[in-house]
């Protein structure tokens, strides 16, 4: 049977392809510590289920496809905090972070037309290009500097005339970078000189861990037209199950085609809006003491790899993630050895091969991507695993 | 800014687009009979709420992308019922059909191939095509033969080299047709004939008032690997808003490709798809009363209809839609009239076009799909203003 192109050419998530490994190393009694996965161990904020618990229609019937009001509302009155003026018609409520990038991707772009994005991203970034058709052009970026961004020149010889969009995520996941204000201006400036959309992908927005600040695309009034913001409540309220994310743009033309899309769908989950709601009205203390948590967490796992002979990284500043360049030459037997050849008192690590994370071949091989989201101490014990690990590898450098 | 061709050439939604009629209506004191959506007044089952309030994990986190275990068991006991046999490696739980349809839809073709739909039918077919740049080619069926299959010469003659899969309702929304095993089993052949898939949008299997039975296309054993169910618990279980559907193929190697797609998504909702789990173990009882109370509804509207001089309709078998051709030149000019020049003691109607079902242009025109989701007492009073409202609307054939 024929099957399509598009789905054929599209690799396994990187995040999930090595998870046998880890079913097989815990059927044998190993311990693992997941440091693979953006699963917080944060609690979700009560007041979302106490929302769901009091539903008492007869009938789970469909909502708006837009998005249920006062979820949009709430929605609006949070951006409100940040100095974002959204009105109602220039946001959709959609399935999670995902759906809101599908459609977006489908929207400004037909087939084989580009989007740029610097490297190593998100890699369902990839999909969701596959899915619409479009080609993902990256723009390198390195451990040595952070993940930052390269200069002007670099990223304007991407540009083609089929570039629709420039894609990212800041925070950044997987690298944890936080761009500076300069580089978002620069970004901003190059979106409009070549007639581009920003896909601003913002969904870590309060996990920033620098005093630097943040600079946001949705606060530069000169682009408001062509930026499309993203977001989710899965990392910001730890309701990764609850798949709410949102499309916001002062581009109300743009918000009113995506509509269509989401009226052929139909609308969004109705219990988990009544619950998304309320996760908007949580106290400005829940976020104090999130962040404060994960930045704890950034330390143990900053100087962890810091104290390790032969790891390249910067101090992330942002999300929940590092990306560190190993000395060994293959991340992914690392990654692979660690489960099925390796334990420390019957305890190992689950790491993310980064290869995944770029577009360009053979990039990435010798990094990993860890994403802290357990305690303090265990993120203590991983990073000791980690140390003794490339201690013991028979292939390092 | 540059937006899609894709999204620039998607029609609006024919159920959606009228809204501001209906709300004007509203505003002047009128009361509405709601014809036009297929949300049905018939509760969802108890069970389906019980199993969410019990939930009471502290952190909402994402489930797995095939969907949750306890749901596909659910699905796969159910299927058996009906003589269908899969094995968890042959299902995926998606948002809604909605997303059933989609992603096979992507899976299947690329850019510019073509699938085979027959017209009327369900648009947002058309607007899952539009998302993955594949086009609808139709096979026009019509009310005087109750939306029957045209001929083996006829079908066979939209196959071109592009042609990647037959895809159909039945029971039929919005033409409440059921198919007779002869047409199933012309349709598997062509199929074979020509390597194409069938993708069967079963999801109102339940809701067949005939004694003449129902053929589905997951039994018949000569074509399972060609074969792909889409599934949803909106209509079967009244429960649309939960947005829980299924992908279901005995082609172990589409499943493993799509399930990429479902990966990218991350997962469905946990709390919706805790939920759905029950709903697969209402008693059969459920059923039998829900399928009486549609048939009845179904008898009114149809002696409704024949009760009135000039409508041309079959007697629809199944779902709960029927698409009535009225005495009009224009049935979009007739709806909005209903809307805003017309009422009887302060009570009108709503109606769907049915021009919004068709992708031949210019079909369709002078049709209508009524949705019979309201109870009986309402359903006669709703035919009565028809009625009366094609006796006094002054553009009368």
């Amino acid at each position: 049977m024929h099957l399509s192109e598009r789905i054929i050419s599209m690799p396994s998530s990187p995040m999930r392809k090595l998870a046998p490994f880890a079913d097989a190393a815990k059927q044998q009694g190993k311990k693992i510590y997941h440091l693979n996965i953006g699963q917080p161990d944060i609690a979700t904020p009560e007041n979302f289920m106490l929302a769901v618990k009091n539903f008492n229609e007869k009938v789970l019937a469909y909502s708006s496809s837009q998005g249920m009001p006062q979820l949009i509302d709430a929605i609006i009155k949070y951006y409100k905090k940040y100095d974002m003026h959204f009105e109602k018609d220039e946001v959709l409520i959609t399935n999670g972070g995902s759906e809101a990038l599908l459609f977006t991707l489908q929207a400004i772009g037909d087939y084989n037309d580009e989007i740029i994005i610097p490297e190593p991203f998100y890699p369902n970034y990839n999909g969701f290009a596959n899915m619409a058709g479009i080609k993902v052009i990256p723009i390198t970026t390195k451990a040595e500097f952070g993940f930052h961004l390269p200069e002007r020149e670099v990223i304007e010889q991407k540009i083609t005339n089929k570039t629709r969009a420039i894609l990212l995520s800041n925070p950044g996941n997987p690298t944890g970078v936080v761009y500076t204000k300069e580089e978002i201006m620069l970004l901003a400036d190059i979106a409009k000189k070549h007639d581009l959309f920003i896909i601003a992908d913002e969904v870590y927005r309060e996990f920033v861990y620098s005093d630097s600040g943040y600079t946001s695309f949705g606060n530069i009034k000169d682009i408001e037209d062509r930026v499309i913001m993203i977001d989710s409540v899965s990392k910001r309220f730890s309701a990764c199950g609850a798949r709410i994310g949102a499309i916001l743009s002062k581009n109300k033309e743009l918000i009113a085609q995506i509509l269509k899309f989401c009226q052929s769908r139909l609308c969004c989950p109705t219990l988990e809006q009544i619950g998304a709601t309320e996760l908007f009205n949580v106290s400005d203390k829940y976020f104090e003491e999130v962040i404060n948590e994960y930045r704890k967490r950034r330390d143990v796992v900053y100087k962890g790899l810091q104290e390790i002979p032969g790891i390249i990284c910067q101090e992330p500043k942002g999300a929940f993630y590092v990306i560190a360049k190993l000395p060994i030459e293959d991340a992914e037997d690392f990654v692979k050895w660690l489960l099925t050849d390796f334990h420390l008192d019957n305890e190992t690590i689950m790491l993310t091969p980064a290869k995944g994370f770029y577009a360009t071949p053979n990039s990435g091989l010798d990094e990993v991507r860890i994403a802290y989201i357990l305690n303090e101490d265990d993120l203590k014990q991983a990073m000791h695993i980690l140390k003794v690990a490339l201690d013991t590898y028979p292939k390092k450098k």
